[in-house]
């Protein structure tokens, strides 16, 4: 397994990962409001710029250009100079005319990866194709349209999609067929645990690479996504609400044998 | 993080949220009926009026302003004198004419915002915007104009959104995307605690701002929202209906090591 | 919190409800068959008459009064007398009619509520609003108009609503806007404990007046609605099924510390 | 509560509803396949006319009078003897016809019931009114004329109502509005209790009754139904699934205090 | 309980049963893929003809015979002998074929039932006839007409019908009206215990005879299906997951009074 | 049970079916996204080639061949080489186009069978065929006609199958009618362990031959699928969500008697 990787520049992520993510892999990111999933897309092109030097591409279906510029600078992020220095694109256009140009080997988005020599490219988000038509197929098809195009050019690719589930268990299902089609998908979670929501990371499928099998912890600190520790010592983290195992709970009270 | 601050006045509420909501954004507050967003929105209008000198606009869709009047007054907030000081405009209007009158920057909420030097402006409910189509994409849309149209104005809105859940596992999932539309998402739910009904809040996103991740208890006194503590020594608080931990009943059987 | 109030003569009921229901306020009573909706509906109804000295009005939308004058004898209340003295008016119409002629000022209901010096109105039952159209924003506008015409006439309303409900998870989110238009939300549920069925009520919404957060048992007595404890040492109320709370287990065999 | 009562001839069963069902009553008995809905009523039936001698009509929508003779004689229920004696009538009709020859004062049932003298009827299935039409609030109104012309007819009436759900929460709602028109409302129920299938039966609703709130066991034996004791010792009857409460297994470990 | 008895030939059911199914009856067996229907349908037919001289007839409406040879010799079933024989038919045919040829007195099925003298018939399976049309009510007629002709011929049937559910709570209702149409109703599960999936067997109905209420184990040997055990020391087998009972749990580790 | 085995060469795998999968038979295989169906799918066919001698197709209806070389590639599987050794064919179509040239006995894919020897064949995915239309009915019809043409041709298939749960008790049923026509039917699930994600197996039917009932561990390892233990001390399994049995947890504690 010695596939170049692009490294997120989240240490303790891109150790989950064996290295970072598979250069000119689609990457899919799935999780509830709020749960961080622009941060770690940003996160991604930021470091891809700065710390390992491949030019990136930031595609919005909803958000202004604006206020990624906002919420990335409130991080430490300055994407507008990354811009002026020829190293980042944010744009925002609607999912038809971005299939079309990426699709089309001529088309726009072609000629900016190709211009800007882009190496990675955020979609926020792919939840959007679903409103391009209500057959189940067809959106389907074009996504998996979409993401050859981009594999075809090369670019490692983060695509964010939303998930509806907060906590509980009935969402546990998904709700398109995305995640047959790209090649790693990570789920963004809440977690109740002690009176508080945390919040999981877990990396489901990752084709062509080992992957760390744990359920972790992570934070949106000041400065960016950080993964921390398990939930050790607690079970049913997926349910969304947690419980102390019993285990644990015999033991602070009969002590340890 | 140096956002300015648009304090609520709920002091153990405005600690959870590092200071105030962001001036300028969008806040979604979220519950069941009963469970106070009125009387938050109410609250942070009423304080930003008379502890920060914020003007305030509040728009409804269902309830005549008599009624505001009267619900306000009973927690000892006089809104009508606060109109009467050109502090307050309380209409009642309908979610077509509102967003017209709101996107076009010379239509009439612009007018009077502008008029007024609004600073704050809560909106009841959000939910009423559903009503306008039942294409799943253009009540988002819709949403996101309002949204963007409140922004434009720099105003920090308050937006109530009915939530149908009482307690239980199966409405913990987002029956709308609103929530990833807005910038801030409050939560407020019922919990059953030893044969009673408590109130928990929960902030699970908050762009651009570090926010507490605790499960709080709240009450309506009186005088308004009282944020208190966590719901410690209990599980399976988004569940709706709690038990005791484990532990907690042992110990109390077997005393503490 | 000086508001007048409706005592419904229950005095355990009135002491949750910080004296009695707010005069002139329209409060929803929701339950699933048998759990006592008209029972209690009438008691407020008779109670009133007899022992506050409103004169009250029942309509019903699928009962004959005769049945309403049978179940209330078997109670001891004599409606039929009541109706004589001229205190009481029990009338079956339609959803329809009853709109319309409630809230046209000039309409048959309105005149009779002035005739009769009305006080207190029982709906039995709001449901009965869900068969005019299909369309939820209608029902929720039509419901919104009923209850504002009640209210503009002065009349303190019980308001009821078949809840379909009978035990378990599922059922905890409601099924109507109703409760978001009301001033006042009372829950009537069934609840499994020790191989038995109670039945439990709670108050989830009473705007302008503090109230009970307990659960508490009631049975209905040959004499009417009695409201009796909480459920002390269960848990799991409002799943429907109860289980003794593990630490009173414990203390069952290992004796309390 | 000196109504007169239709005993139904189970001891332990009549004890529960305070002497038997109310003379003139609706009665409603639901529950899924096998769990003796029919047997129950060929037993009320049967019994009233050699125990009490009321004589008895079964309307059946889908068997045969055949297979109630078989089934009733396997119990020791000579219905076919009975019919002869002219103290009994078994009639295979569909609910059309059936509810139009008895809302009508000079229709075929009405003339049947006047002639035998008719005091019980068993009506085997309101489920069939359910095909008439796909509008709820058409069956709704069908039952409710059905069950009123019962009523008018002054006869004391079984419903069998088919539930199903064999076993678990999901169904613990009811899935028609039968229960809200009917005078009393019986569930019977399959409970899982350590590895075997037992029956559970359970009156929620009695209007004009007093009656025993405990969920029975009762077993379909031989001569017919006969109700048993509680379910003690278990917990979550109502889910299908029970559980032995922790302090029996608690206490069958360490011996009780 | 005199009726004469269709022996399957596998003692331990047969003992469940008061020993056998009854003659002439309607015998519905329901379960998910791989539990077993087909082998528990063949040896049913094939003890019938080896052991009780019963001449059988296979109805099938997607498998060719061929498989049913094939899967029968596996078990040392040769069926194509007994066809030989004049003792079988495996026939391959439509459900709407099927319903006319037997429903018509003078239809082939009629027919062949008569000259082949048939006392059992397999049906695989009656799931096939819910694609005759989309309304639940004529689906339920069609299955009432068909079982009907069956036991105006006299035969005691085995009819197979798919069950959806794997394992879990949701499914535990039924998913057409054949159970209440049917004399007896055996339901096939899988259930999880200590991570293997055993098979559990329980009979729900049995019209005019009584039953085990045991939930049994079962296997499908190299010999056809032998029935066990129940399931004792575990808890909610119909959830599809056993725990074990907390009770064995803890006699495992403190010991047995 | 003396089949001819097709041996998947996963060697633990191997042991729980009797020594492989029987020759000529319709396995299905089903999972979650990431669960590995595709990697066991090219394991039996690369296995098959290097172990077994016996020339494999893999009909593709999404991903292109150059995808499966490069992922088999990462396994250490030359599928490349193997094509120009002429032991395989990777083959991107359609479902209408494959179903109609394998099930026309002189259609494409029959020559190519007969041409290679095809013996062991793979399709990826069953899925796809529920594309072709939306009546149920006909999606079962043509998986039967697809998989009867396959078994004519006499090769051993292998099937994938996409399953939307991911975990949790909602999914536990099947969603197509698929499992009721193959011959082997093979469940893959994701499992939380102890705040991890591990992946579990288990045979659910087989046709003609004993297996194992176990649920079992399994990895994909850089060298593919490798089959473990058992989930030992673990409960809950097949709800996605397990938790240690009390007893472990007690043992853990108290220590092993």
């Amino acid at each position: 397994m010695s596939s170049h990787r692009a490294k997120t520049g989240i240490q303790a992520f891109d150790n989950m990962i064996s290295g970072g993510l598979i250069a000119g892999s689609a990457n899919l990111i799935e999780g509830a409001p709020g749960t961080g999933k622009t941060t770690l897309a940003m996160q991604f092109i930021y470091n891809g710029i700065v710390k390992y030097n491949e030019p990136g591409l930031i595609i919005t279906f909803e958000e202004f250009p604006q206020q990624f510029y906002h919420d990335a600078l409130e991080l430490g992020w300055d994407l507008r100079a990354l811009e002026k220095e020829g190293m980042l694109r944010v744009i925002f256009s609607d999912p038809e005319t971005t299939l079309h140009e990426i699709e089309n080997p001529e088309g726009d988005f072609v000629s900016l990866i190709e211009e800007y020599d882009v190496k990675r490219v955020a979609i926020d988000s792919m939840t959007h194709f679903e409103y391009l038509t209500r057959d189940h197929y067809e959106v389907r098809d074009i996504e998996r349209r979409f993401i050859n195009a981009l594999k075809r050019e090369g670019v490692t690719s983060v695509l964010l999609k939303e998930n509806d589930a907060l906590l509980g268990q009935v969402p546990n299902s998904i709700t398109s067929k995305t995640p047959f089609v790209v090649d790693t998908y990570i789920l963004l979670r809440y977690v109740e645990v002690e009176s508080a929501i945390r919040k999981a990371l877990l990396i489901l499928k990752m084709r062509g690479s080992q992957h760390d099998k744990d359920i972790r912890q992570y934070a949106i600190t000041p400065t960016g996504i950080e993964v921390e520790e398990t939930f050790e010592g607690h079970e049913g983290i997926m349910s969304g609400i947690t419980h102390r195992k019993p285990q644990e709970a015999f033991m602070n009270v009969f002590g340890k044998k």
